[in-house]
């Protein structure tokens, strides 16, 4: 049976047993090439809207794991600039339509996986996710979100899967507490990954989850759920076992940046208050802005091992979607 | 028997029998993988002088299909700038002369497909293909054009594929009149497109072809040779099976943007003209701006069909190409 | 027996026997498939912090010859700028810290080839080769030079190769007279692949190396050795079997432009002093301004069989590596 409910990829919900899709992600790092017969003649074209390093690497790898051919497209600097907007009139800068290069995908790539952003101006076009949605519609094919304008599901599968790995106390039926924190930044950065750590945790329900950022800078009830929301840093990180360390511009008044407090920062004094937690960060991060130098290098980081995940994540999605054609 | 003269493709001159090699492309759309041995330890690299996304992306998928290793290179962004002036003192922002690299690329690999562009501002050099015709001379590789200055064979033997391929007619030994239309753009644009659609049809000679565009944007005689020029564009559609809509910019006063009466964008009015015709465009298109969207969406586009074609004629040339070597 | 001496290779240093090393290269100049066994299921990382052509085709392709999975990224373009500072509070312009970043390389792939570059103005952090360094310390994984700061080995071996292979009174026991010799250019360049070849002549001692340049334009002593420098070029080419045509921008007043006499440039004139001398550079070259055209179109230059040598000497490296894993 399918672990996906259908043939996109770009949400927990729509994943129809998270712990099964992480299993099958810590059995492809046991066995990375098991599956290499799976993809051949198979292609995915990586398309990308905005710069990635660890993403698109991870993603080229697993499915050369899987014996695809990956194609790697950077439209804005090998290509041009799309148009989203409907009956646009395109006299403009936009060189071609979603609705006329998405079909052509379709006839190039048995899967299609794809970057797009946020404006962080426009709220509702974002929260429509406007972009990757036009891709689903008019490329008709399997679709994998590298990170939409407002989630980055293959970041947050890698983020079960090494809590998963991690945390053996699982076996005596015991559950983390994982705390998200906010974290100061010097760019107003998108909601995505926080957002997207929220749903998948709170759709794994197999953690006590908890949530702190300053004031004003709530996310979007519908990720975060019933978790419990905490202004004071310090009594959110009280006994958590993993720290998640992520800065996100406000969502209400959207797309700004209200606080810079260095307090914020996650430093070893912080994780004095923890239960020796384990820190994650989906990376890249600003040293000595969002996490001291000195967490980064210590023993309770675990982010180089979360982002070797990220191949895993995406070898375990890619070859369900692989097994759905 | 071979369907290439030598082992160049830049036009329509190059190949023996088109309708052969219009089969042959038809051939792999169908059995895509069934000379996955013949490329075997053989190297294509792909050089881009200007951005692609259609060619690119098919050029390469045509290679992989046939078991090669493509190797993209975008020369401006990867690289530096070329120098192509014989006698050049080189010491300006040109970093390397086409006479020492082009022969580089004969080293490393077994064919090269190469973008080049025009000027639109020094005719003579555009006309006389002063870049490809470099690269011809100093690389000793067979190459294939992925749209030179002047000319695009590659996106030409796509557009007999897809005519053969949707006109059931010829089984009777009918024609069909395919019409080249100019169209509006906001840039000046090369003729490349427009010139070698003229000159295949011409070559394949199995349709009725007519070209109609504004005065003063006559093409180069040697492409059109003796289709019909009309300047009204509703006479020219009528009872038209193919409308090829393309803009370009004036041959004859180099480079020029006359006209652009938005009369000549391609609406369902003008369809009515026609023989209930089929709609062709290279892409990427200007929504409404060379062909409206209620054209590109209707029945009557046959624009995607057409670019996933692209791939099988990259891959007839390039099957050519191997067994000559 | 391995010839390297441990799992990097950055310098003539890391080399246990640089004449096995170069036959290694000439073997597989004449079987280059016939170790497509070894890299299976192996993958490098081919990171690029500076533009290169040559460099990154020839070692792509050594890998693809190894049957390895070669995957490109041009850090710069493709993602985004690295920190190097140990401590730096990160709230400018970089956005991820090399201890951050090079870790997970280690993770995502078997082998790093990498190309950093020098600043031209900060000697101290150049020469003791602050980049590549801390890639091989925190990447964990086999490094390749691709070019560093200081040196560019894979360059050297391909020259030595070269040398070997068009020299053939070696097996005379014969010495060859070889040249570097000093060229103007337009731009402050490196000294890196000056350093190397006279690193890598004089560590493989099969030739008489000297070196001719400018008043004021020595390089570092450690890698001249004890070649003789001589600062009058005709006398330096008298009798010499081999001219290697290089600009370098000054090292002791570190980084500067000081001569552009055009008499130092390499014309059919110079090389009636030697003895119908072999041309090499590295390429790119400006013509007419390092070398006249004239030298570069005529018998003497071996500049192409040299750069196709990149790719021999890049897999008897990469060959190497992966048998010490």
């Amino acid at each position: 049976m399918s672990l996906l409910k259908s043939n996109t990829f770009i949400s927990a919900h729509d994943v129809t047993d998270i712990n099964a899709l992480a299993d099958k992600a810590l059995h492809y790092k046991a066995n990375p090439f098991i599956d290499k017969q799976l993809g051949e003649n198979k292609r995915i074209g990586c398309l990308f809207l905005n710069p990635s390093m660890r993403t698109r690497l991870s993603t080229q790898i697993a499915a050369q794991n899987l014996g695809m051919e990956a194609i790697v497209f950077n439209v804005g600097s090998e290509g041009w600039q799309l148009e989203f907007e409907e009956d646009a009139i395109m006299n403009g800068k936009t060189v071609e339509h979603i609705k006329d290069a998405a079909p052509i995908f379709g006839k190039y790539f048995d899967i299609l996986a794809i970057r797009t952003f946020p404006s962080l101006v426009n709220k509702e076009d974002d929260y429509s996710e406007l972009y990757i949605n036009q891709f689903i519609k008019y490329s008709g094919l399997p679709v994998v979100s590298l990170e939409s304008a407002t989630l980055h599901p293959l970041q947050s599968l890698t983020d079960v899967v090494t809590i998963k790995e991690t945390y053996t106390p699982f076996n005596e039926g015991k559950r983390p507490k994982v705390v998200l924190t906010w974290a100061p930044h010097v760019k107003p950065l998108p909601q995505c990954v926080a957002n997207s750590f929220a749903q998948w945790m709170n759709a794994w329900n197999e953690v006590d989850f908890v949530v702190t950022h300053p004031k004003d800078y709530e996310l979007d009830k519908q990720f975060t759920g019933n978790a419990p929301i905490i202004y004071d840093q310090n009594e959110a990180l009280k006994d958590a076992d993993y720290v998640y360390v992520k800065n996100w511009s406000t969502y209400n008044d959207y797309g700004k940046i209200y606080n810079s407090d260095p307090e914020w920062m996650l430093t070893p004094e912080k994780l004095q208050l923890t239960n020796n937690a384990k820190v994650m960060h989906c990376l890249p991060v600003r040293r000595n802005v969002e996490l001291s130098g000195a967490v980064l290098d210590g023993p309770n980081s675990i982010v180089t091992q979360e982002a070797g995940n990220r191949v895993w994540a995406a070898q375990a999605v890619l070859s369900e979607l692989l097994q759905l054609q």
